[in-house]
């Protein structure tokens, strides 16, 4: 949310051009800053540690070189400063940041690191390494490593904080990265560590990192919104200014000690707000926020913060529906503030944030901000709470990464509501919570026997989305039982592990019934129950484990009459030669695609003659000219995505080494299918006009329309084959131009477009 | 909203035994005591005014006695007292309060009242003697009256403090009268004088209304939740007081001058809040409310109230759904006040309602108090706007008075949003106001232009409702007019009347033309073109206007082919003898039935061999038992209806002449199909329990059963004959002892069973 300056858009890469002797400079002009800003924490002894660690450093890499061109140092440096200067970290923790690298990349073992620095220091830098050496990998999958990483972060929260730094200095030296790389990790970073950083209570860094990504992923609008900002700033300055004149003046008057100033929003939010709302820059109508610091004493911070509300509602008259109080409620992640939006001069929202000078500081620095405030308080710790649930849900996962990963998401980086007991007490739970999360969050066992809930004394279902503020009341049954149903109906990692848990108990029982037979029946041919056979059969029936195979002939998917056509000798099993398997599902057989091999080769296609295998994404519709990737698919070879396709950040974080640069090659022949969005005021002749412009001035192929109006508004899709973007582009421009048109927007797929 | 205590919700009535002498002392007991409310109010002269109103009174219904055999002279006193203590009028509303009978009922004319208390008081008592005179008299319609009443009203505000006071009184003394009186009064306190209270911002009158009209409309129900919460009051005033101990110790040591209390909710609210919710009692979960009321300085008293929220949120946790700020957004009745809803101890929420004195007397004493407060500000005042609004509305008006009692209602009764225009000024509308009804009330050339609106920016049709704190600009087009539809696209009056206004303009265009034709016509057959022979044409063709008949000409929906078959004798036009006349829709003749004309006959229906017409309603389907009135209905005789019926306060508010009492008749050997809306657990053999109960244990018959269940949860309803209520009754305590059911609830008709 907060962002001290627009950051300028373009990609101007400067030259590297120091000597070595500047390059020295450099260094030295780093380190020392990096000790100024550690200064006060300083104890005896310290700095010499710190000096140590530098030198190590400093040797370890000082061949190496970034692909800037800068040497490699300067990354560690930059990483411990950013851990000190934006995350309020210490001493400890900016040793960790300058050897992050060493153990990984250079001949430092983490034995001498220990020797050095003792066995916590050490520990922090292995879970680095860890993190770093897979992450980085492209062979691995990255979802893989997030969970390991996230085993490291619930033993020493430094780790995670280290690997923020780490990855927002990586993400703003992105510029030297290879087009592809740049995609991979600004999804990953969009899609994991943002929210990361969101959940870890640091909005500055979150706000960084969403807008770099977006400048990587989404360049045209990053640049468009960016330069609409700067094209407005001096207007916006003195509108701002205009609206805190008064409020300055009564706060004064009051007596306060406070700061007050107008913020920018972060490109990311205003883009957000315009896909979200389906408007233009124009029209997002609350692009302007100010915020009020308050130096109040800790007992008296609430009250004051209720009292600059009052005294800006007496000057402007505050909107209902956008009081926040998360003075009374704090956030899970320990945001404290109150927001409002009120009306100002010349009919404009303005977002007012209000918050002690305590609270901004855990809004900016989070986790490290709150540790320090949480001496002497015996407020009980939201974080060690956290990290506790995560804790427990990995113990107990051995589902695959990916889903963990997905879980992970929905489960603890969420926003969070907050629901009580019947007896009043609070639990927090991500947004979209069910009723029966809230029954696994109490316990396994109320979970599995929940037949429904009461949610403020009335009777609901299970699958029951709950709301901050509801009570809820589990109503259990003993007869009640887990169904593979349920995994839709819940969304924390725990409720769904418990869940899954349960059908494999139970699948388990299942197969024991199936075992049985199957020990009888082999025994019936003179074959033994043993291992080898069962291999066999495994085999034969195309089933992944014994379990399955026993569950399916408990079951009787498997009936074993094939069984007559074995052969017994001795008492092992031999499959019939000649026959034909029998197949329950027709699994695709896994192809090596040219692609999958050449990881970086660039493919050019949309040519008439396609030299390789490919098809365009359905989510998306890519057409010539779109910013575009290929993903490697078992058995389809190469789809071709957009870069801004909705399902493209998951991909590229989950599956990077899957990604395949691609291009377009130059072709006019070949037209794609794509859609459009039309939304404006009914009149006379507004399909004629329409089609006028796409296949009278544009002769642009249509092959499909729909026009509904109703009420003097019209809403209509229009499919047409056009050959590339430019072609689109123009289109959409032209229809933009008709009389009455209100918004003409693509749309990716049929679902999609509403 | 507030109560002192409940009310004891039976009827005993007491038997009038005062003699003469006890009389005279209890008038001037009564007497006495409303001269001690005035005391503080009282100038030099005022006292002696006072007492020749009070001797005039006495003297001229001297002979006079109500229904409870009581002096007639102590309602106008009671009425006069109740203006004072309870909404806080003065001297002048004291002397119309005592005089406001006299007019209609005894030998004083308005001249005898001018010439002893000049010409103010004069007008308000014949604006009090205008209402009275129409309001009681069952022979013509009270909405007609009540039109008669806001015109008055716009005048002097007084006139309806005052007839609120007389009809609290009333309603209060209610139990004296007839059954069917009883409902008509209750009815039409319901439908319109407890808004009405409500809109002059006088929340204690209004919930007493409130109350009062359910003891008599919903007596049954009113005795079930009076019983139970003066049974669990020991109990909620411990936990009251444990609930307030820590706020008061709080409050005072921040040194605040305040009173706390716990306020007991009315039995309205519960009611209304159970229906709504379906619940039961026990499950109604806001049953705390307290108040905190604060003695503050005018310039501190916003302030001091936030300081108190931040207080009691340090104690008790608030629900983020239901902070109302109406300190920064004053309601347009004046009400101000915070209201939050905390989670207390033991898992109850509790409503807390926090506001200075001042404020508190806004809400108690509404628009009295706030004239008494709005000297030397320059808040533009509200009522005012508001009787402007009415003024303008109430004289452009020439519809119905049926239409026009409703349009009032959700025009001008109805809690208001407020809207922006772009520019950001306020509008107040009425909840359920659309895009239209805000272009409207720009301005009707705005209105019958508008096209769309944008609001928050986004293109939305004229029928979109808007909703606090939207910002609204209208979109209009020079092409645009008003069509039929329109109508359903506004709450607001102002915009229906103008709609009708350009409807009606539109249709007196077209009409022009039909009038050329029919004057050619009747030229060309040597007719003239006057009066008598338009006259002719309009009671041939049975169109109730000659608008009509130039209007159904022009656009050929009469085409005049039938005039060949007229004489004409001199320029004179003969309608055809035995010619069939050509009619539009079948219009139903008018029916008197045997009930119309005896007003309180006694009807006694349900017997096998019926004497008179009736018939069920569809809409409540009442059965032997319910408590029920006839209603006459043209051409259809009685229907029969539940006293608490949905469309029962509107009827009888509105068409209370047509009431008819009516009472069952013993029979056993008749049966009644009601249907029952079951909700519960969904388990094995539910189904099978239920009819096994219904048709097995109690051999009711079934009609039809339908149960829909998903994710462990049922819904069933099902149709039964029933002999009477007792039957049903029992039948309902038997399903809910089943096992597993939550709800069995009577729904009236097929639509409203949800």
């Amino acid at each position: 949310m907060e962002q001290e300056q627009v950051r300028i858009a373009e990609n101007i890469l400067p030259k590297y051009t120091l000597n070595e002797e500047q390059e020295r400079k450099e260094i030295l002009r780093q380190y020392r800053a990096l000790l100024r800003a550690l200064r006060e924490k300083l104890k005896r002894g310290d700095k010499e540690l710190v000096r140590t660690a530098f030198k190590m450093a400093v040797e370890a890499h000082k061949t190496m070189r970034r692909k800037s061109g800068e040497p490699y140092i300067l990354h560690p440096l930059a990483v411990a400063r950013i851990c000190v200067e934006e995350i309020g970290l210490g001493v400890r923790s900016t040793i960790c940041s300058l050897l992050h690298d060493t153990v990984e990349d250079t001949d430092i073992t983490l034995e001498d690191v220990e020797r050095e620095f003792g066995s916590e220091i050490a520990r922090i830098v292995d879970g680095l390494t860890k993190i770093s050496s897979v992450i980085d990998a492209s062979s691995s999958q990255q979802a893989e490593n997030f969970k390991k990483i996230l085993i490291t972060l619930t033993d020493d929260p430094r780790v995670i904080l280290i690997k923020l730094a780490d990855r927002l200095h990586n993400m703003r030296t992105l510029d030297y990265m290879k087009r592809e790389k740049q995609l991979k990790i600004a999804s990953e970073t969009v899609w994991v560590y943002a929210p990361l950083a969101h959940r870890m209570g640091l909005y500055n860094i979150k706000t960084e990192l969403e807008d770099l990504s977006m400048k990587y992923l989404e360049p045209e609008a990053y640049k468009d919104i960016a330069r609409r900002l700067s094209e407005t700033k001096r207007e916006r300055s003195r509108y701002i200014n205009e609206f805190i004149k008064p409020l300055r003046e009564k706060l004064v008057a009051a007596g306060l000690d406070f700061e007050i100033y107008g913020r920018p929003k972060s490109i990311h939010s205003i883009w957000n707000k315009i896909a979200k709302k389906g408007v233009s820059f124009d029209e997002v109508y609350d692009l302007f926020a100010i915020r009020v610091i308050l130096n109040s004493a800790p007992e008296k911070e609430k009250e004051d913060c209720w009292k600059v509300y009052s005294m800006i509602t007496d000057e402007y008259t505050p909107s209902p529906e956008r009081l926040r109080d998360w003075l009374s409620n704090p956030k899970a992640n320990g945001y404290e503030a109150l927001h409002t939006t009120v009306m100002g001069p010349q009919g404009r929202w303005v977002e007012v944030q209000i918050r002690s000078k305590r609270m901004n500081e855990i809004a900016e620095k989070g986790l490290a901000a709150h540790y320090k405030y949480k001496e002497g308080s015996n407020d009980e710790d939201r974080f060690d709470k956290w990290f506790g649930q995560i804790r427990e849900v990995i113990s107990n996962q051995d589902t695959d990464s990916v889903d963990f990963l997905q879980d992970f998401k929905t489960s603890f980086l969420a926003e969070e509501i907050y629901v009580y007991t019947p007896k009043g007490d609070v639990k927090m739970l991500p947004i979209g919570s069910t009723a029966l999360d809230f029954a696994f969050s109490i316990h396994s066992a109320v979970g599995s026997k929940c037949i429904g809930a009461k949610v403020n004394h009335k009777l609901v279902p299970i699958s029951h989305k709950l709301r901050s503020g509801d009570q809820v009341e589990i109503i259990t049954s003993n007869k009640q039982k887990p169904t593979e149903d349920w995994l839709n109906f819940v969304v924390t990692a725990k409720a769904k592990s418990k869940i899954k848990d349960a059908l494999k108990e139970e699948k388990r029982k299942i197969a024991d019934e199936g075992k049985y037979i199957l020990q009888r029946k082999l025994e019936g041919m003179g074959a033994a129950y043993n291992q080898h056979n069962i291999d066999v059969l495994v085999d034969f029936y195309k089933v992944t484990s014994q379990l399955d195979l026993f569950y399916n002939i408990s079951v009787k998917h498997t009936d074993l009459k094939e069984l007559k056509e074995f052969h017994v000798l001795g008492d092992k099993l031999e499959a019939p030669k000649p026959i034909k398997p029998v197949v329950e599902h027709k699994h695709e057989t896994e192809t090596k695609t040219p692609a999958s091999k050449k990881d970086s080769e660039l493919i050019i296609f949309g040519e008439s003659s396609d030299k390789i295998m490919y098809n365009l994404a359905r989510c998306c519709n890519p057409i010539p000219g779109d910013d575009v990737f290929g993903f490697v698919t078992t058995g389809k070879g190469l789809t071709i995505h957009r870069t801004n396709c909705p399902n493209a950040a998951q991909m590229m974080a989950n599956y990077g080494h899957r990604i395949v640069k691609t291009k377009w090659a130059k072709n006019k022949e070949i037209s794609f299918l794509t859609g459009l969005k039309i939304i404006g005021i009914d009149d006379v002749g507004v399909i004629n006009k329409i089609t006028n412009v796409v296949s009278g001035d544009m002769r642009i192929n249509i092959s499909a329309l729909t026009i509904e109006s109703g009420e003097g508004i019209f809403h209509g899709t229009i499919k047409v084959f056009v050959h590339d973007k430019e072609e689109l582009d123009e289109l959409v421009k032209r229809l933009m131009q008709l009389n009455g048109i209100q918004s003409v927007t693509r749309f990716d797929t049929e679902e999609k477009a509403k």
